[in-house]
């Protein structure tokens, strides 16, 4: 099995080195060979090569089975009006010529986080849902967009068209056959034409999956029920912006967003980082929440090579780590732990 | 002065007589004349003449000094596919004739409801911020709109011109300099072409305020800092597809929103009413919140007829309703009090 292993920016190669040598582990134990390929992507490349996706990273990714992915942006791009490129358009590319069509996002309460959360306990506890956001679709990458010539107005398409649909409503539709079988499909169907087409094309799709129960929901009053609610959701589908919105603001659940990995489902091989960021205040002071990218890791196994016994491990792993209180600053300040300690205590 | 009333559906025509009657209060404590005209609006309006937003009802409105909206919408007309007609039309519609360009909604925690919060009492206690909506611009109103001939493909334009985020956003510093002095611009600027031009013409206006503080942050980034760190918010300007997010998001802090309020500036007079909407299943029972309803009353009389004491005085009358108990069931289920009830009380 060969992994492309993009560690990115800021805290991007710390905690991905995490998730290698947990990688590495489960390979010794359950027998599997992982091949490894490194690749430039965000800040770094652009600094090496002058794309944030350099073609090579292209190829090494194309060539891959699945890519580990660790986290890309530097402010000095962020605070550079003049920079014409920007790690950010690394990363859409990136989305776009690998067809990561579909990202996933788990959204769980954990017990020993449950303090940290800035939601009440009798509100998160129990919560286990899943948002699949459509990535490369709507607003963007719509065309036209851009400026008029007098540069006083300014103009974004949303756009999509059922296959985009499709696809990533079936990889939704059955993550719920194997879960509590329950969809939501959230948009603005009472306002824009894009949403109504999700609508139409979503709700034919749904007689395929006759043990599944679809719902929908406005997307400003799903923006409420997550936070009001969180334990009604089961699958979340969504499109590109409005996930955006709706997993960010799902993060905060439970309660550290160190804690929580991705997948981006792509048409040959797919993505799998944690959703943190590179964070760049943290990079190089050992102090980065390496779960993240460790679970990120659980999903690579369990989705891109079926290795569900072996994610299983990951995860219980990442459990005990917790329970023993190996666990970062973000999740305990007053007795936290290296990002390196908590690595190989997981590894171990 | 003269004030239209547009009660509508729903709950909407309980709440506002509530308001209505508390006006009457505040005009004969402080000597003022108020001359009320009502109209339809919403599903009744559809009912009555086929239009959710009627010639007769804009024109009441243009004639009035302020409008006083109750809610609209009605389940017949959500769950009927084959209607040509919604409620909701009426509304945006509404927005677009009267110019009602920009959505005011404050945001605050009361002591009174800290228990009932999803949110933790260390996280919301002392929150106060504003939100300054663009509401006739955006992805809601943009050309083209609509499908594909074969109608696989849909498309909505998200389009701003500098005049339009001009002038919502000199509403939003003009707040700030009456508050703690401080704007957050709320956009996707990484992506979007019409945020990049909400930055750069938010950018040159500041100058103009230079007592004011410009801050930006990206749409889910803002969805996550919402929940963690609500105090950190003074004044938040938005696009209107944002702002219908962010808002809905941010009215789950105070508890219920049966308490907020809103107003929507327009370019001749602006419109007045609570977040809430028809919440139909309560409707006729004596049980819906006349909070946000009366609040709006007040801001209507502090923004279109600037009687800042006579504002002052009906929300210092609503905290004493709270502090003495008279709140309906969404606030204390054990010892509710009905809407009529509540409402005579601050009315006294
Ligand atoms: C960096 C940005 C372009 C990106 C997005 O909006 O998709 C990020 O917020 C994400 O969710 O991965
Ligand atoms: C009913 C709907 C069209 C409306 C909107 O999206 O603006 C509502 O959600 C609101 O915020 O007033």
């Amino acid at each position: 099995k060969h992994i492309a292993v993009l560690s990115g920016d800021g805290i991007g190669p710390e905690v991905t080195a995490q998730a290698l040598k947990v990688l590495k582990a489960v390979g010794e134990v359950y027998g599997h060979e992982f091949a490894y390929k490194e690749a430039l992507v965000g800040a770094c490349a652009i600094d090496a090569t002058g794309n944030p996706f350099p073609e090579e990273t292209e190829q090494v990714c194309q060539q891959a089975d699945a890519i580990l992915f660790g986290a890309i942006g530097h402010p000095k791009y962020d605070n550079d009006p003049k920079a014409k490129v920007r790690p950010e358009q690394g990363l859409l590319a990136m989305r776009k010529k690998l067809g990561l069509f579909s990202n996933v996002r788990p959204v769980k309460s954990y017990k020993a986080l449950l303090p940290i959360s800035p939601l009440k306990e009798e509100i998160i506890d129990g919560t286990d849902f899943v948002v699949f956001r459509e990535l490369t679709g709507g607003i963007y990458f719509g065309q036209p967009r851009g400026r008029s010539e007098d540069g006083k107005n300014a103009f974004d398409t949303c756009a999509y068209s059922t296959d985009e649909i499709t696809r990533v409503s079936r990889l939704a539709f059955e993550a719920a056959q194997n879960r509590r079988k329950k969809v939501t499909l959230v948009d603005k169907a009472n306002v824009l034409a894009t949403s109504r087409l999700w609508r139409e094309t979503v709700k034919e799709l749904v007689s395929e999956y006759p043990d599944v129960e679809l719902d929908f929901m406005f997307v400003d009053n799903a923006a409420m029920k997550i936070i009001q609610n969180p334990r009604d959701f089961d699958v979340v589908l969504t499109e590109n912006m409005f996930g955006d919105i709706i997993t960010d603001e799902a993060s905060v659940i439970s309660g550290s967003l160190g804690m929580l990995p991705s997948a981006s489902i792509g048409l040959n091989q797919s993505l799998y980082e944690p959703i943190h960021g590179s964070y760049p205040q943290a990079a190089g002071k050992n102090i980065a929440n390496p779960f993240g990218a460790i679970l990120s890791a659980a999903m690579l196994l369990e989705y891109s090579f079926g290795m569900i016994e072996e994610s299983k491990a990951i995860n219980d792993a990442v459990m005990q780590a917790m329970d023993e209180g190996f666990v970062t600053e973000d999740i305990n300040k007053d007795q936290a732990k290296g990002t390196e300690e908590v690595g190989d205590h997981v590894t171990e």
